[in-house]
């Protein structure tokens, strides 16, 4: 704990001493800027017993000042370079200087004042999704506020009336804005006890976000509707997202939003969790089931809460195969599979090792030396501690130790196995297979019985695809 | 309510006496075709008690007869021209003169006789989605019953045995009828009190469904999977579909059912819902959650309800920022984040106002003077009362109004915002940004340590895109 | 029940006698290859009485032998050619012979040992998805264990903690070899009572994958992303997908997991359900929904359970209308609605009979002599009792008899309905339609009021394409 600053009310202006102030300060917070995608420590509250501040995965939380019984904060939208894991870069649009945005921490009941400075090329709003506040206040720009013009300031006042997980984006050329990254994450701690809510000893958030960014290039296209190539978390993919550290027997919360165009389904290995609340509030403890793959919706919110009993490390991750892939993964068209049609055995009898790429599957593929585009990562990569681990995008692990001290959020390396609890090679002789007997003895009929077709079963070691 | 009509029993008969009658009746229901995509006015049963009928968005109920005690309508299978948008028309195929078709309104335990008259160009079926029924009125066409021949009438009988939300589809060449908007609403109000059914004083249906028409033309392509253009609420799209108009303090349901290729995640805004029933029945009450966005899987239906307790005008949409889109927002290629590979560098050497279209966002087209294909409304539009909404597709407005009068669902016009209740735009000076100092000090290490790349932090102001 | 097969305990060696022992058996138990995609029969346990078996739709349960008390079941990794329907084979990725895998059923509190023969062209590794298991033993290539070599043998040992509904597969090259159809279904049964898992009469499960198999191929492109074009279940189409035949008033339960890259709506006609568990643990009974429609995430499982009180063949299927269809019916040109912008019309002029393929919807084409390249299946088919279904992929039938006894999973043939239960044909006179007055009252006002466009409402009997 030695380590953390503690920021005091007045935490932005304590800061600017070291600031560049080309204006007078005139009542509006000086903007604090983020300049690394490192998860940043917690930030304590003022008194340091008020809440359990959340830890956004490489993110940050925005200081604030208190003014008159006000917390104002000041968010500043404007281009940005987000480094998505080390060694690709993008273009994007986020809020002091980072893609997503900071996260904004208050408690149940706290007057806010949110400054938002426009310093895109066009026109944007925020959209306090999920709040209760008066309706001049929501976002929607054209039906609730005249858009902010670029250059310009616009001032956001509402009460945190319920606690809870929400989030923040633009209300104006929603897709445009969403597409290049604009977005963070708002936590309203509750002031008083409420039992469906338990408290914790983690506290995670990050929100889900897509791109489609050609390889060798910097800028995501706008428009794409499905075709995505770069599944992110806070706009970091693995092996760039940080692990989750946490100490034996921590009780757990991850907090997730989704502002992509697809579900998600979040899957943790090695524990059961639930879902403990929406954007919507809380869930009542008798509804909620037990999960290890959360379904997000876009649009959606979803704090996820588990007992981190086991220990280990346990992969974290999108289930759908192709959002844990990065770049140059997605509709190619030279790999195994691909209709060869005799082909690769034509060419065998000519050039007896011709092996087609990819045609043992893709798994050499990380291994090779293959010349990327700059700015790229390989599709499937991550070192782990036996060899690669052939994922990217949506992945990254849950750490859990014993000996992790309970405000320590530091990865502290590979989990070292106790003997006899990794699978391990089988050294013996190899029995031949036998087929079934009950070939035949099918316990139903077909809807439509046919002709029986001779189904050619391979003997173990027979190549199939020859026909 | 005085503009209201009261259904009698054998209000359809009562109505035939304008129709154009080329046939003797012989007992069939005269169909009744509804020529207008404005939503109507609820069908009030004839004892004005039985139940709180539902409003259709931009739809309406199908008037029905009573025969020996069985409650008879008749739905006619055609294509129809639908307004999807003031200036934009769909060929479609639906029921009675639009589509969706009209909604079916009755009560539980009534005994339903369904006449269906085909003049579709290849025959159809009729399946009654959720409700519990004879096997052979199930209306798979090969398995429950022969399909209707085109120019043919069928007769479906049963009994309406539990309340819900259900919905009427074809279950013959599926995929096109669907793809071409066949689908209506099925409302059974129940006749015994239910604990888990509320009484609301204001229900709205509609159907989500999604077509594929090229800018300039009027066809849906029905073997479209995936890339549809256009996604609406009852055929209609932004700002074609109806507001939600409320008073303050109104029990709200909204009932929702799903026909497309994809999940919608509904939002409401300034609201927390719960979901209260699906077509399987209603929710148990401990067991429901509150949320912001419910998403409603395809073959779903989800009814949601709340309390109208904040006055103002809030957007409720689809929140995949594509389906608040109209066509030609998909997938295109000339705007921000194409891929200029330094283009627009080499480019403004030349000329150096050159700007690429859309490179600052694309709000700025919502103001162009872009010349339209015929029969195509722009994709982002929508007036409201500080500027354009840019927004098309799957979102409306619910306005919720002191004194909008307790049956009265007209559009009120916008919300006058009480002083003070705006985002208004800050008129100080500006301070400079100052970076934080806590870069480097990352709370987490990361999976994989490796060579730290310097990330390039613009300050406010620079222009992040060179490189 | 005169033909099932009783296993004893070391099942695979009693029937090693049968198989061709090229090695010495040295410990390792025999592979069971399956060489039929038949549903097979229940494999009864030893004792007969200690759990209900599933019923794995077109697949198998994997026998055992105990060994000093653990269980042990050796699983191969191999390429199969799999009958996804007759007439149509692929050749995937499997255990056993077969695309899926063997389903492995074991009792709470059961040690298990696996041995894992890697006889595909690269690594694999086998992730045991939702068990509490030691670190080592989770699968993940890299993470938790080396991969397994082309070649090898590897072991996983861990005790079968939590009663329940899992699967396995790959967790090295993962989106390459689930994309070949590597996965199968795994199955914990209670040892004590537990509340919320009731019995049940019958037991099946199956899971959803998909494939792209060009029309006139054999094998899936593995970096397809969208769009699909097989989807199946079990790796079976319809009509290949064997029915599920239960005798009426009997309590199912159907478990289902998604290892494919969307959300697939599982629909049941005629009856309403419950999701009774997850991949996660049994759902506490007073959280449940009734529904008709469960919606399975990817990485998801479902568990749902119904009395099947409705006598009758009742459609089971996805409800989104492509994963009903068979390759070759997505994302068509030459349908109806293409944008023939007039082109029909002009060719008219010249030959009057002028049809465009597809023109009046696609059920003609189930209908006629379409050449159809080797190895696949048309897009619509399936003959009931009552002409085509037009159905395809995941779509099949449960059939609820009154005389179906109880152990038997025979299909007994179509339904018989009674007399006056089926839809049926109206021979009498057509009156003809009339337009709504109502037309013009509309409930609401637009949100965006503009000039009245006049909408042309067809008279029945009109050709709306006309423009």
């Amino acid at each position: 704990m030695n380590t953390r600053r503690k920021f005091l009310t007045g935490a932005a202006v304590t800061m600017a001493a070291a600031g560049v102030s080309r204006h007078a300060l005139a009542g509006l917070p000086e903007p604090v800027i983020q300049n690394s995608p490192n998860t940043q420590k917690p930030l304590i509250p003022n008194s340091g017993r008020d809440y359990n501040p959340v830890v956004t995965l490489n993110g940050w939380t925005l200081p604030w000042r208190m003014k008159n019984g006000v917390k104002e904060f000041h968010l500043v939208a404007e281009p940005v370079v987000r480094e998505m894991a080390p060694g690709f870069k993008a273009h994007l649009w986020g809020y002091n200087g980072q893609s997503p945005g900071p996260t904004i921490e208050v408690v149940e009941g706290d007057k806010v004042r949110i400054f938002v400075t426009n310093k895109l090329p066009e026109h944007t709003s925020v959209h306090w999704h999920g709040q209760r506040l008066p309706n001049g206040m929501d976002g929607v720009a054209g039906l609730n506020q005249p858009a902010i013009p670029s250059g310009k300031t616009f001032v956001y006042e509402f009460t945190a009336r319920r606690p809870g997980t929400f989030m923040y984006h633009p209300h104006a050329d929603e897709m445009t804005q969403m597409a290049m990254g604009m977005m963070g994450f708002w936590v309203t701690h509750p002031k008083v006890k409420n039992p469906d809510i338990d408290e914790v000893n983690r506290d995670f958030c990050f929100l889900l976000s897509a791109y489609d960014i050609d390889p060798g290039s910097f800028t995501p296209k706008p428009a794409t509707m499905l075709d995505f190539n770069i599944w992110s978390w806070n706009s970091r993919v693995f092996p760039g997202i940080d692990t989750l550290n946490v100490r034996l027997n921590d009780k757990v919360r991850i907090r997730v939003g989704n502002l992509t165009m697809t579900n998600h389904p979040i899957h943790l290995h090695g524990h059961e969790f639930q879902i403990t609340g929406t954007d919507g509030g809380p869930t009542p403890k008798a509804s909620r089931w037990y999960e290890v793959t959360a379904d997000v919706a876009v649009g959606q919110m979803r704090q996820i809460e588990f007992l981190a009993d086991e220990e280990g490390d346990w992969a974290f991750h999108c289930h759908k195969s192709h959002h844990t892939m990065n770049a140059m993964g997605h509709d190619m068209a030279n790999l195994i599979g691909v209709d060869h049609r005799g082909l690769a055995g034509k060419i065998k009898k000519i050039i007896p090792d011709y092996m087609a790429m990819g045609e043992r599957g893709m798994a050499d593929m990380t291994e090779m030396e293959m010349p990327l585009p700059v700015n790229t990562i390989p599709m499937m990569t991550g070192d782990g501690p036996y060899g690669s681990l052939e994922m990217g995008g949506m992945f990254t692990v849950l750490k859990v130790r014993k000996d992790q001290a309970p405000n320590d959020y530091k990865n502290s390396g590979w989990f070292k196995q106790p003997a006899g609890t990794r699978a391990y090679e089988w050294k013996g002789a190899m029995p031949a297979a036998k087929r079934s007997n009950n070939a035949g003895e099918s316990a139903m009929n077909r809807v439509q019985p046919k002709p029986e077709v001779e189904v050619q079963v391979k003997k173990p070691g027979t190549n199939n695809h020859k026909h």
